[in-house]
This record gives C-alpha cells, sequence and structure tokens, in this order.
C-alpha cells in the first residue's frame, strides 16, 4: 500500500515510447498492492481514454517468477477470465525494465473490491474460482508452490522464538499443528492446476453484485485446486469478529461446485486443506508481523485473526460443517 | 503520500447518490497529498468515462477553512485557470461528510507533475501564477495566511530547543534570522492578493511542455502577491545540488511580469520575501522533521534543503541576482 519507486514523467514517456499505448495523459501512483509500486496511467489514443497499471516489481517478488506470472494472466484472459492483460510493447515484450526494476503494464480493471463481502460476493466469488481453474487446466508453465506444507517449517522457525510476544503459548499451538499437518497425513493425490493462491477479498472486483475480474496472481502457482478453495473458505466466510459464516460458505462452495465439482476425495480433504490454508497464513503474518522494518510504510496484519480460523478448522468434523451436503449422500 | 482513511463500495456507493456523477466504475486510494486521504474515482455517464477526485479531509486541515478553498477553486475555474473545480451535489453544496471526515469532489485534471523542472516549467509556472494573481483579483472571500512572519516564531519555539539536532548551530542561525525578520522591515504596503503559497512542482501539472493544471490550494490566502512569486523562486530555481540557476529564475520572473508586472517596491522586496519563504518552509520541515509520529507513513522533507537556500537569499543584493534586470533600468 505504497509507492516503493517514483518514476519521472520524461522517463515514463520515454518507457511508453516502446509500447503502442497512445499518449500519457497522467499517471497516479496507487495505494494498492502490499509488495509493488503501482501507477495507474490514463492515456488518449486517438481521442479515447483507456487505464493501465504499470508495476515496477520491487525485490521481494521474485524476478525469476515474473514471466510465469505474466503468461498465466494472458493465458487467463484469452480463456475468457476477467484479470488484467499484460500488454506486449512493438518487440512483442510483456516484461521490461524501469527505474532498475523489473516492470510491466496490464490493462486496467473496472470494479471495487468489497470492504465487507456478503453471500452474493461470496457465490461470485465461487464461480469464478472455479472458471479459473477450468481456464488454467491446458497452462503448460509450472511453477511450485513455496508456501505449502513444506514451506511452513521454516517460517516456523524464523518466528517460533518470539511467538508468545504475540499470545502467550502461541509458539506450542504452532508446533503441534505443524507437526500434525506434516506428519504424512498432506494429500498428495488430489486434482491439481494453477490456484490463485491469494484470492483475498482485495483481489476480487465487483460491479455491484456482478463480479468483474480478479487480479494479483503474484502467489499463483501449481498445487491442488482443493487447497485454492481452503484459501477462500479463510478468505471470505468469517465475520470481521472472526466468527464462521456457514451461510457464506455454502453460497461459495455450492456456487464453486456447480462450475468444477469437488471430489469425494477433495470434500473429505476440505478440512484439513482449510488449516493449512490458515497456518500458511498464520506464519506469513506472525513473521512480517515481527519484522516490521522501520520506517515501514504498511501496517501488518494482525497474525492472531488466523490463531482464530485455525482453531475453528480444528474443530470441523467434515464439509457438512462448512454447510456442504457431502457429494456421497442425496441432498 | 497515503490513504489515511479507507471507505468501503457501498458507503461510497451511498455517498455518490447525492450527485449526478454517473456509475461508479472503481476508486484508488492515490498517494499523492500530504496531508489528506486521495481517491481517483472513474465514473460513467451515459457511456461516457470520467475522471474525479475524491478528498478526505483529515485532522490536519483546519474545517473551517474549507469553504474558502472550494470557493476559491470554484471562482478560478471560473475565470480560466485550469484547476480543479468542486463539484457540486444535487443540492448545490460541493462540501459534505464521509466515514466522519468533511469530504469533497473535484474534477481530475489530466497531466503530469515535472520531477526534474527545466526552464521551460518554470516559465510555464510564471505565467500560471500571475494569471492566478489576476483572476483572483475579484475574489470576495478572505483567509489570512497563518504562516506569514507573525507565525514563524511559534513555530521556532516549538522546534528550536532541538535544532541543533539537526545541524550544530542552527539554533542560532534561525534565532538571527528571525530577529531580523520580525524587525519591523517585512514589508506591509505591497500589493496583495489571493496567493496559492505552495506552488511547488508535485502542484503543478504538465502535458508535454504545456501546463496543464494547477492543484492543492490548501495553503491559499490572503497576502503579498509578491511574496507567492519568492515562493516560487525557492520551489523552481534551485538545482537538486541546492545552486540556484539564475536562467529558470529569469524564465520564471520574466513569463510572470509579461502578464502581471512587478512594481519596483515589489522587485526591491524581493530579496527579503525570498529569505521570509525560505524561513517559511524551513520552520515547517523542521518541526515535522523533529515530531516524525511513530508508524508514520510519510517521510518528512530535509529541512537543510532550506538552509542553503535560505544562505543564498541573505547574500542576494538586488533581484539582478535572481536574472531579472530591475524596472528601473533600461534593459
Amino acid at each position: 500500500m505504497a509507492v516503493y519507486t517514483d518514476v519521472a514523467a520524461d522517463e515514463l514517456a520515454d518507457f511508453l515510447k516502446q509500447y503502442d499505448l497512445g499518449e500519457l495523459l497522467s499517471y497516479k501512483g496507487i495505494a494498492e498492492g502490499v509488495e509493488n509500486t503501482n501507477f495507474l496511467l490514463h492515456t488518449s489514443q486517438g481521442g479515447k481514454q483507456a487505464s493501465f497499471i504499470l508495476t515496477l516489481y520491487e525485490k521481494r517478488v521474485a524476478k525469476n517468477d515474473l514471466p510465469f506470472f505474466l503468461a498465466l494472466m494472458t493465458h487467463l484472459a484469452e480463456h475468457g477470465i476477467n484479470c488484467p492483460l499484460p500488454v506486449k510493447g512493438r518487440d512483442g515484450e510483456a516484461l521490461r525494465e524501469l527505474s532498475g526494476r523489473p516492470a510491466a503494464i496490464i490493462t486496467f480493471l473496472e470494479g471495487m473490491w468489497p470492504r465487507k463481502p456478503n453471500v452474493t460476493h461470496c457465490a461470485g466469488v465461487g464461480a469464478a474460482l472455479a472458471k479459473m481453474h477450468l481456464a488454467g487446466a491446458n497452462f503448460a508453465v509450472r511453477r511450485a508452490n513455496a508456501l505449502s506444507v513444506s514451506g511452513w517449517r521454516p517460517l516456523f522457525d524464523a518466528a517460533s522464538h518470539r511467538a508468545d510476544e504475540v499470545q502467550p503459548g502461541l509458539r506450542t499451538f504452532l508446533a503441534a499443528e505443524l507437526d500434525h499437518l506434516s506428519s504424512g497425513i498432506w494429500p498428495t493425490d488430489l486434482p491439481e492446476g494453477v490456484i490463485h493462491a491469494d484470492l483475498f477479498n482485495d483481489n476480487v472486483f465487483f460491479l455491484g453484485d456482478q463480479l468483474s475480474g480478479i487480479i494479483d496472481f503474484t502467489f499463483a502457482c501449481n498445487d491442488m485446486l482443493a487447497y485454492d478453495v481452503a484459501i477462500c473458505l479463510n478468505a471470505w466466510c468469517f465475520e470481521p469478529d472472526h466468527s464462521f459464516n456457514v451461510t457464506k460458505a455454502r453460497a461459495f462452495l455450492n456456487a464453486y461446485g456447480r462450475l468444477r465439482k469437488l471430489s469425494e476425495a477433495e470434500e473429505a480433504a476440505l478440512p484439513l486443506l482449510a488449516r493449512g490454508a490458515a497456518i500458511r497464513f498464520l506464519l506469513t503474518r506472525l513473521v512480517d508481523w515481527l519484522n516490521v522494518p522501520p520506517g515501514a510504510l504498511v501496517k501488518p496484519k494482525d497474525p492472531l485473526e488466523y490463531v482464530r480460523k485455525l482453531r475453528f478448522h480444528q474443530s470441523v468434523r467434515s464439509v457438512r460443517d462448512y454447510g456442504l451436503m457431502p457429494s456421497g449422500l442425496v441432498a
């Protein structure tokens, strides 16, 4: 939520000469994107105004992964998903450099992300996630999920000695959960594909109740599709007081299932996957919380929100607790 | 340079029902404006897209002054100045409340502020400042300049005991300058009017070399017009290494003078006014520098830049040193 790197007008004008975007009318640093610097550009082409996002990828984003993200957005956009389309320069390249940083221009999506998601929003997200999973099926480039089960232990090791500063007993709680999840029970045979892996409400745009697009593929990777579903259960189906809203979960899961039916194995694994998703966000938030750099422009998110969510998932016995009628039963 | 107050999409949609701006397509918090929260809105009216700025005035802005700023922008825009036009709601009011803060919508000006101003930019600013001074002549509302000579002593008193932390000897240097400027030599009989009082490069937009608009009237007030000229000498005519660029100053002053000729008295007072302008920004920057709140989203600007500028103005003997041929002489 900050502009880490400013760009001078003449620098930007020079940069834009590599594209066919028309005349630059304005550019504003926008307060979206925790990791990167984003500018909203207005350009004029033959009297018609258009908007784009220019992203400067700051150091937390692995440069080697950028071609994956850009190729994925291009693939999804070409397969009917409302997501930003990377704009290629005259040389056919979407990824180049500006102000010493990797940089790319993508189309601007109109729409607003819902600060207080309702049931309709959750249903929209379910449908969009399923469509994305289907559209990603024939995407050939691969990227491992660095934040899956094998990636959690290093995060825990980096933060555990100070975990009890955040909440007494947190270290023991996390250690036990991590031991459980890495005891060989984490699924390995569920359907895989491209997952968004970060489909929180600030990454989904709506116009009225209609979902108008999904953005920010910087965590996208190959993993179990049902793990993406589990992430969304965490991201969309809890209230601000951390209580679980089963109506939202049912709307989300049913909308997903109408487009891509979860298998019995996926349904059965969902509570476990949801625990994994909860500890993944808990751990990255904990590391960020304990390592706020001096002069930080971004307020870290509270890791304890995910302790509450994790405890809920620990109490779940079956998908029935998420509002879903299990596939093996007649509704 | 931050979003201090977020607004939910449905809150904003409700707010916009008070206007005739069409359908809201998107809103992005933008990283401009140190004091306030600004959103760039896209709306659609009959298929035509338009852009606006929504400002939430945060606590540092005196609420009582907002009608002055909005009325002034309206007056200037109606008198041919390219500045944002406050948008009135259906009730005829431009100023209302959102998220517990005073809020207003203004038209969006396309253009880019020059990170590295050149001589052409300085000439553009000179002409725009003169036009603004002329257009403001018949503006009836008045607002005193709280940051003129009588306002500097309280700033000094708030910061002086820690001034030497910033630079050894700074306290003595400032005390002497302040004693000099408040010894009765500050002009009182020069032509007055509405001044911008903060026309720095981030408040002036250009499309190519053409000035496309001036923004941010939150320091505008009634004062000597030549004091505004002196502020711009400080803001536009020094290089990044703090050296004075007499070519830029000449371009600025000549462009101003072609539209509004400075009187001999104004010219004679310019070095003194420039010292005043320098100490004004020096003192507010010093106070900000010494009082960065924990978790501040804005990096304070270096006060020492203005020590260098002030020393330069102290060495100036006449406007000739600013590149201007004095009026009494034949060019």
